[in-house]
């Protein structure tokens, strides 16, 4: 199936839904499953924060227009962890804001982009997708404890655990893209230069990579997603990406890496965050947030670092444990505002 | 000392016990020692989550018959981590439930197979039985927020830490029954073929290795006493034991660990934890529970990969960690109801 | 600048500390200078636990007489992790008594011994000093659920991340003082006689070590400035360190690491926090302290381990980790009487 179709397809489903609110009991089968294609659109915006099902529907359009198995792959992991959380009969209001939807959805994509293909692959993403649900509703109830959002966690323990777990298991092999478990060196040599098409393939790219894609069109696509969503929140994806950029180039990381996007696909995170989620936007903030941006990039270095032996990539889990702190810590400074939301 | 003699030793001790209730201060030395003697078989039975002193005696009957040395480690253990609570004064009714006896058990278990056997050896068994006790009273208190149990972690905690530190100490050896440190390998190929002797070797080994013993008789001893504390519980463990195989065999998991139980000891707690303690059982527990038996397998696969460079074994980390995660996120799926215990 | 300068200008601005209160909107810039120093040399002395800036000072001499190098990053750090806390508003009282100043000083410490020197790294000790703060403010509102403490996790978590980072950064290089990663070989032998002069050296060397410094007439210096700030605390020092010694030689440990200090550094903490500060001293917390003592000894094996295929040491993990767990242990024991402070 080409994007485009994919796009209509999905657009016709889109036209259908004229209100936010929840499936109700007495709506109709057609309304129910109009319902449902914006809760798992929601779910896919979710992965960069947004709950607005126009955004998710535009990274999937960018998501097929990089490669349509990995679209397949987004659509199939968040329908399963929404329906997990559907069957398991989570709240409903969280549910249909795509909160069971966005780790299910990366967690497809994470283990497709790692895994061989073949059917059991498939069987296995099932199988982690409505694991993230669990795992999603753990990490509320306890973070919850201190008002701290659970973020992509799920996703990353899911996507490690699922991953390591392969090299036990003789049916399920790894790809090549996945790193080789190696220990990490202590020495590193300043790798290739720094140009502008470094900085622009780099920018777009690691908001490209937040999905696992290395597309700078995919990226753009993305970017604009963001920005009809929230203007703060797209701006706040591309300076993080920049900040990623500008910070790796300081300490002298390699140039491919940092052309790859893989420096900045978690502070644009960290970034979308903290300036448009959970602090209100103002001098101080953004100041904690640069401080965020910039430790995200040092956590990004050691986390690739410590997972070296075990030959698995840092994913999202800079964001998450950056993000955690600042938020955790910010009822402790008074300058800072925690947004309402 | 025989495993029969042991047994004619135990009961007669049993035979003084005519009441669950604790010690009181004005009780007579005999009867303080014959309820000391229950608390501690109270305490090998909670190795399985059984508050049952009978099933406890079974269970010690089980590892003497396999081998004596482990038989006397685990009294060791039991007696250690207990008597500690006692002198620190912990609650007598938990106390008495042989809640601070089980990871005293298993970290002396633990202990005696993976170290070389000397005096010193026996003196670092009883201080890490006696840190079980501490460990355990912090996951008490750390946990006891979202009213999530400790399960085993003391034991998976205290029995790594200590294990791994003999390799700065030269008076503590390993032995040979420790896994090489090594990296992990991305691949791996279907080795073996699993048949009906396979499985039903596993599915009694798979209860044995609870408490390392790679026995089937002493696979069918536990079960059976597992049987006489509750039918669900032993239900549990043997269906969750045969999750574990068939999953790990779905996967292409090796036939030699999958006959040694290897992949079914996790599963089975998780199975017995879910189904007969923490969640009352009907359908919608038991599709729950299903689904933490075999991310058990996976979660089992992953983490003795991660500690492949380590060279340690994952013990029941994977039961600890699936089992916390779904007791955590239950009270968020209205379908499960919570047991009273 | 020679250390008996530096002494001299500390001093003087000492002598201008008339109070311990802080420093109040209507002070004059002289005497806010002075307090503002005065909470800095508190914050040195809260490395080892003291609320006190005579102690700090002392500290701050006997790394001078050492390695002036180190004495300025201390000083930077401490300066650093404090203005930030300042400028984020954290509250008064926590800040005056240099909570947000003794991670900010081990953290500058620690990646001055491990990196090479550059202008860049300086800044990179600016930002991870910086990041100290909101660590602290994290783990103070996550653990105060608890009412457990901080202690030097913040320095721990900071330096592993900072260091680990260098791997990726070719402008950020590491020192030949780091391990060298590596597998953790299964057995070791005992290396080396322990004698008196190990003993005498490793005990004072156990207490330099705190702070990075391997130098007996330091360790001296840290004793007395102890001592003038808590008899108590300064004898747990002597007994923690000693115990690690005596557990360390007890077991097989290598010679060289038990003079250098390695083995006592964390029980000396350790032995600080849970007789001096967290439990009042009695019997029963005496044998609890102990117990905690020899145990970091055995925690300390296991995390070098542990660190090993990273190529990164174990820090003051082992103390924090032990003490975590014995303070948040403390209230279900009712023998033990939890300190007010």
């Amino acid at each position: 199936m080409k994007p485009k179709n994919i796009v209509a397809l999905l657009a016709s489903c889109m036209a259908r839904v004229t209100t936010t609110g929840c499936a109700m009991e007495g709506d109709s089968l057609p309304r129910r499953a109009a319902t449902f294609v914006d809760t798992v659109l929601r779910g896919i915006g979710q992965v960069m924060l947004q709950n607005n099902s126009l955004t998710g529907l535009l990274f999937l359009v960018g998501i097929f227009y990089n490669a349509s198995l990995f679209g397949w792959a987004v659509l199939l992991g968040t329908i399963t962890s929404t329906a997990t959380a559907m069957l398991l009969g989570a709240e409903r209001a969280q549910v249909r804001a795509g909160l069971f939807g966005f780790n299910g959805a990366l967690v497809a994509i994470g283990l497709m982009y790692f895994l061989d293909l073949n059917l059991l692959t498939w069987t296995y993403v099932v199988l982690a997708a409505a694991s993230t649900t669990v795992i999603l509703a753990a990490l509320l109830r306890l973070l919850g404890t201190w008002n701290v959002p659970a973020l992509t966690a799920p996703f990353v323990f899911t996507t490690l655990f699922f991953v390591m777990a392969c090299a036990r298991f003789g049916r399920l092999q790894t790809t090549g893209v996945l790193p080789t478990a190696g220990l990490p060196k202590a020495a590193s040599t300043v790798e290739g230069i720094v140009t502008i098409s470094t900085v622009l393939e780099g920018l777009f790219n690691g908001i490209a990579q937040i999905f696992f894609q290395g597309n700078m069109v995919t990226g753009v696509i993305f970017a604009l997603a963001l920005l009809i969503s929230s203007r703060v929140a797209g701006l706040a994806a591309l300076l993080g990406s920049f900040t990623g950029i500008l910070v790796a180039w300081i300490m002298g990381a390699a140039e491919p890496a940092i052309r790859s996007g893989a420096f900045g696909f978690n502070s644009a995170l960290t970034a979308i965050a903290l300036v448009s989620v959970f602090f209100v936007l103002d001098v101080a903030s953004a100041a904690y947030a640069l401080l965020a941006t910039v430790v995200t990039v040092v956590v990004f270095a050691a986390m690739s670092g410590a997972l070296e032996p075990l030959g698995m990539p840092a994913l999202t889990s800079p964001f998450v444990l950056v993000v955690w702190l600042f938020v955790l810590a910010g009822p402790l400074f008074p300058r800072l505002r925690r947004a309402a939301g």
